[in-house]
């Protein structure tokens, strides 16, 4: 394989994780190993920053930065939900690429970023431009097929068994009268988010909290609900609940009202746990019902975030550039899981098509038969994503997370119209 | 003064904080340094303990969960929001103090259970019933007299800013149209939790997320929250948004629709971040609102907490079995601030009738004239309270809080019919 020499160009896409900057990290950390890469960019808010011609110098920030970034949540680089439309969009990408010698080019994302990517990368063949395209994973809904998890999975799921937990002990401790306390977890279509808030439950102890974990993939049916409910009480007089947003009826709708679209074309939900909440005080009397959502806080939490998910996730970054340089285009990188009892994590390469066009479900055997909880085999999948804290610095009391200087590459092309 | 030789009771009332059961645990730790106590008891759910005669044996848990209660959210005792009503009550109360030979009664609360304290420790002067009662503060919301601050405050607010500041990076890098993110935190009248999240701004960066915070005590008027809202977007292109449930508007009605009422009287809210995001929503086209609702998440974050807020708490329990053994009754430990520039804290006493019956405001002079953010004042009072943190053990990747045996001291008396 002949060496590329040329500049690289990193870009982040879609919702944030907390450890999404973590890949970025072992992304630049890679570069600056290989001769063949002269200048490390950045796109600003991911396509769009390509459109504009917005790009910032990665090699300029401080080493102090770059380091931080390995626990700071948000998408230090921008990011953004914009689909490339037409054929003169993709064109404007290459166009970018020549003006700026890219020839490296990360694209840290779920199903749709990569989809662009793969975009790119055929145009870029097309055109015999030569391009080496790597896609880094990255999404809390843990849905990419071919990798075993994605990193921002771990974190997210941590977070929010740490937190089951935590409220548990707060209901439990409420004596007067029954307590249902519902937390709405994000999970358009899938149910992995709230499946692994199961690991707030201790090993043999099936009837910790979380009591009832309630996914999209189980149509929701009141009536056995409510039993759920009513059971649960009776034992404990408290009934922790972890409800995904995207939670559908027995009729295939939506069970939260009001939902709207985002720009993929997906649903944009909310209130499934508001929803129950309304359901629960209508049909048990003198229950009372808190529900907590924490929306966007579940994937900024990096002060809660799993170590073995940011690691993952800097490992990734870094698989991304050995490969490139390798000589390998248009692929994603995978995290392959070992097969020994101890849980080990290497990376692997998948075609970013495979990626684009695949989904991974929540396996419908992990569920047990109650529906609304998971079985050893969820439980022996999850555990291990979410092992170890990462240590942050405080400053006044309050995390210290990354602020890149952000500084400017020249523009060198004609202002692009996006539609 | 005569020593006191007898029984101690400890119990728990009201909503939990991150930080209780560290008094807990202060007070069985300090307890069992005088000989003057003889078995150290615990009432399970507080009062309601009492009148049903639950006590449990604080002394026989095993000094690995006594410690542990130091960072375990909830109310480990249970606690209750169950108000004494008639005369017979407060009797029943003393008969079981009376058949355990309770001469210490320790109570960990909010303005409502230091009257409780107070009426019980009277009840039993009148009856020339020798009883020693000392009332530990405990309350996220800061609101207790005389006190400088209460325990359990210093963590809400490190966890809310925590989250604040997470949040902003995510929202901040979303770089496509106007992003509205709306936190939406306890504080029922007043405004020292939403406060709080002021910590989350840098010193000396006064655009720093938080963008506007909404107290209770600043009347919302739509006109001027949208044009704030309008002028942060036009600046940052996201606006960071901390609303008190509380909220009220120029009629002085709630904000927040479908307000209950619990068994104090007070108002249960709830809804004021969704009002808001509605108003935002129909006003201000094109933009993109997202709220997140901790409710019960942010009293039980013990994750997060504030070591300075945890060690005061504890200490706050051991100087409450002092004053007692001292010969100290009818008043509640308090927090007194060094008058040194750099922070100190120490505790001292007040009388029960003065916190029961006075409540702490948020000074109208430490919020700005903006309306919507705070003065260095507040700052200077309230960034000592979030400074450490409390090093949690963790286990399968989740951390590990107290359990405790609750072994049941036997019942002597006939039981008691609660209302």
């Amino acid at each position: 394989m002949a060496e590329l020499v040329g500049n690289v160009l990193v870009g982040q896409s879609g919702g944030p994780t907390s450890v999404i900057n973590a890949s970025v990290a072992g992304l630049v950390a890679e570069a600056l190993n290989h001769e063949c890469i002269e200048e490390i960019y950045g796109t600003l808010n991911g396509v769009l920053g390509l459109l504009n011609e917005e790009l910032i110098d990665l090699a300029s920030e401080s080493q102090q930065q770059i380091r931080a970034l390995k626990h700071t949540p948000g998408a230090a680089l921008g990011t953004c939900r914009y689909k490339l439309k037409k054929q003169q969009d993709f064109e404007r990408v290459l166009e970018v690429f020549k003006a700026h010698n890219i020839r490296y080019f990360f694209y840290i994302g779920g199903n749709d970023s990569q989809d662009t990517a793969d975009k790119i990368s055929k145009l870029a063949k097309e055109q015999e431009y030569e391009l080496r395209v790597i896609g880094v994973p990255k999404t809390i809904d843990n849905d990419l097929a071919v990798t075993d998890h994605c990193p921002g999975y771990g974190s997210v799921i941590k977070y929010l068994a740490t937190t089951v937990r935590e409220v548990a002990c707060d209901s439990e401790s409420m004596g007067q009268g029954d307590l249902v306390s519902i937390i709405e977890v994000m999970g358009r279509s899938a149910g992995w988010i709230a499946a692994g808030a199961a690991l707030a439950k201790r090993r043999d102890h099936p009837h910790d909290p979380p009591h009832l974990i309630l996914l999209p993939e189980v149509r929701f049916n009141q009536t056995k609900v409510l039993e759920d409910i009513r059971r649960v009480l009776k034992r404990e007089k408290f009934c922790s609940i972890v409800i995904a947003e995207g939670l559908v009826d027995d009729d295939g709708n939506y069970v939260a009202a009001n939902a709207q679209t985002d720009s993929f074309g997906h649903a944009q939900l909310g209130g499934s746990g508001d929803a129950l909440a309304e359901i629960i005080e209508a049909n048990v009397p003198g229950v009372k019902v808190r529900v907590a959502k924490p929306g966007l806080m579940q994937r900024a939490a990096a002060h809660a975030a799993s170590k073995t998910d940011a690691d993952e996730a800097y490992l990734a970054g870094q698989a991304a550039v050995r490969a490139a340089v390798d000589g390998e285009s248009d692929k994603m990188v995978t995290l392959l899981r070992g097969d020994a009892d101890e849980y080990s994590c290497e990376t692997g390469l998948a075609p970013l098509s495979e990626i684009a066009n695949g989904v991974k479900k929540l396996p419908a055997d992990w569920i047990n038969e109650d529906g609304v909880s998971m079985n050893f085999q969820f439980l022996r999948y999850a555990q291990p994503l979410i092992q170890g804290e990462v240590e942050i610095p405080h400053e006044n009391g309050i995390p210290v997370y990354a602020r890149l200087d952000k500084i400017r590459v020249e523009k060198t092309l004609a202002p692009y119209e996006t539609s």
